[in-house]
């Protein structure tokens, strides 16, 4: 069975600003050394499809940015969001350009923007993956081992015992959403609760069928696109009626109510880089538990996160804070409030300061 | 009895890196306002003297500066120090050319870099010392009403009653080092401790004797440039003789070891400016308790002191901060650490990092 991988690369990527900007949003950016995070998630699964199997979802501002970051991704391959409407929709667009290609792949769906340490478990978890989905009529999710009782993720519970013959892969018994410290650790202790990494693999017939039955209006907007899918007015059909889809994601809207669903144990070394503290949390540190990039000078200073692009960042007597300086602005932020960077974007935009987003 | 002002306006002002840099020291920065403390100070005190006769002393690397923002200073009321030894050659220098100009005069010493928030009070003071210093052989400094236990400054403890017929005005009973917090809370308690301003009034022909008898060597290196002024070789005659004169302050050489002097009670709103903390505290502030100067956006954000200079400060859940950004710098500094800037400074010198002083 033919199969294909769908990078979602959309997003605005607010939360890494004053370095990430609405024109260059997280998943473009070099967070994890020199070459950015779709770049990596691209090469990452390089040699698990071919290239020509292999789409990239983005938004229709960076669009452009895509095609550079990834010269050798097929022309056809890039699919253009003219607004983002959450995964359900972006899934289903890519589902529908699958099927039009090629009925009766499988497809493997997965987000640009998330760090993956172990490179060669990552493949291997993928495979296993793939494979359930191409052999069976079934939905299949990575579930990652937690290594912490984080709030900031959903949970997948899974059922007691793996699958017969299947090490490490399970039935899940429900989704849950992000928990409060105390179900996390909870959670943690339990020993059956996995992160949900919002990596998918299954039949490009079975998830369609699943949007029809379960989102019905997004299935209609999606067949009206795909009848131009390939032709002169596709791009134009995607503009018009795409906007108009339901903004849901696929996690709401298909998996949390769906039966049937296997999760395969992942342990990778994942983090979804939700903030500058989670960034922090993926360097090395100095002896003085910093993390620094860029010009510095220092003296007194702990457990700080340290970005400068360009000018000399100096520091005194401070502790827990990121410090991030990126073309024409400085964000000082407590390193525990960097999940409210939104708030300060949203009142950039409020204040009619565009020019520093 | 003629009169003579000299402003001191040199020292290096690395307390306010990275606005001031080693080619824009303090004194020539718009701190307070939209002219320099050196500009202030000239015009703060342009009623009181003939323009002929104030004297402004600054560093060899500083004059083209200070020409520019003294423009009606005469030329050759502009005395350069090849480098700084502190305020008694400074002091002893300007003497010499005021005795030379005209002997007999009476001089008034005051720093550029402080601030003075009530004008009429403050050249209430000046004249009230200049008319002391004139008619008798006195030593003559303005001691300023201390409004809280600083332990930042020096102190002059005052005899208990003023002089008969002379009100406001007493005899020093000693000058006192910068002291603890206990000790500085109980010069406030007593009443008689005035923070040492560093301003003073004397004849000229005085300070010179005072110098000729406690600091002998400074006196005959000034004696030997002496006899240059005026000529073609006097710059030259500086140039190697001032880097050779004891480094030390009129406070330690002269008005320790002095006796029969006097202060001038002053009242007038006076701080060093010793400090981007000491700044802070002269404007006025937001409802948040912060002073911000330049394109700001903040959150959860109190008691913090925020300069930008062309770029945006964007700050999140922090308090009790000094960030400032100038030219090619960013400091983010514990409000309560920023007499450790120097160090930091130093620490740019050690690594090699002139560029950015």
């Amino acid at each position: 069975m033919t199969r294909y991988a769908v990078i979602m690369a959309g997003g605005s990527g607010e939360r890494f600003w004053p370095w990430s900007r609405s024109h260059l949003p997280k998943q473009f950016l070099n967070l994890l050394g020199e070459s950015s995070l779709v770049q990596q998630a691209y090469e990452r699964i390089i040699n698990l499809f071919d290239t020509q199997n292999i789409l990239v979802v983005t938004g229709k501002e960076h669009a452009a940015l895509a095609r550079e970051q990834l010269p050798s991704l097929p022309q056809g391959n890039l699919i253009i969001e003219p607004q983002g409407r959450n995964t359900a929709p972006c899934i289903g667009l890519a589902a529908m350009h699958i099927r039009k290609r090629e009925p009766g792949a499988t497809m493997l769906v997965f987000p640009a923007d998330h760090l993956v340490q172990g490179q060669a478990e990552f493949l291997r978890c993928l495979e296993r993956g793939i494979q359930l989905a191409s052999t069976a009529e079934v939905l299949v999710t990575i579930g990652i081992v937690p290594t912490r009782p984080e709030t900031g993720y959903g949970y997948i519970e899974r059922e007691k015992d793996a699958l017969p013959g299947t090490p490490l892969t399970f039935k899940v018994r429900q989704f849950v959403e992000k928990p409060t410290t105390n179900i996390a650790l909870a959670y943690l202790r339990a020993g059956r609760y996995f992160w949900n990494s919002g990596i998918f693999a299954w039949q490009t017939d079975l998830i369609l069928k699943k949007i029809e039955q379960q989102l019905p209006e997004l299935y209609r907007g999606l067949t009206a696109i795909a009848g131009h899918i390939g032709s002169d007015g596709e791009q134009e059909a995607v503009d018009s009626i795409f906007p108009s889809l339901p903004s849901i994601s696929i996690d709401y809207g298909i998996m949390e109510k769906s039966q049937e669903i296997l999760v395969v144990q992942g342990d990778f070394g994942w983090d979804d880089l939700g903030s500058w503290a989670a960034l922090a949390a993926c360097f090395p540190k100095d002896q003085h538990k910093n993390v620094i990039k860029g010009e510095y000078v220092g003296i007194d200073t702990t457990d700080c996160l340290i970005y400068g692009q360009g000018l000399l960042i100096a520091t005194l007597g401070v502790q827990d804070l990121v410090i991030v300086q990126a073309g024409n602005a400085v964000l000082v932020c407590a390193k525990e409030r960097t999940q409210d960077i939104k708030k300060l974007v949203q009142s950039l935009k409020d204040q009619g300061l565009g020019r520093y987003l």
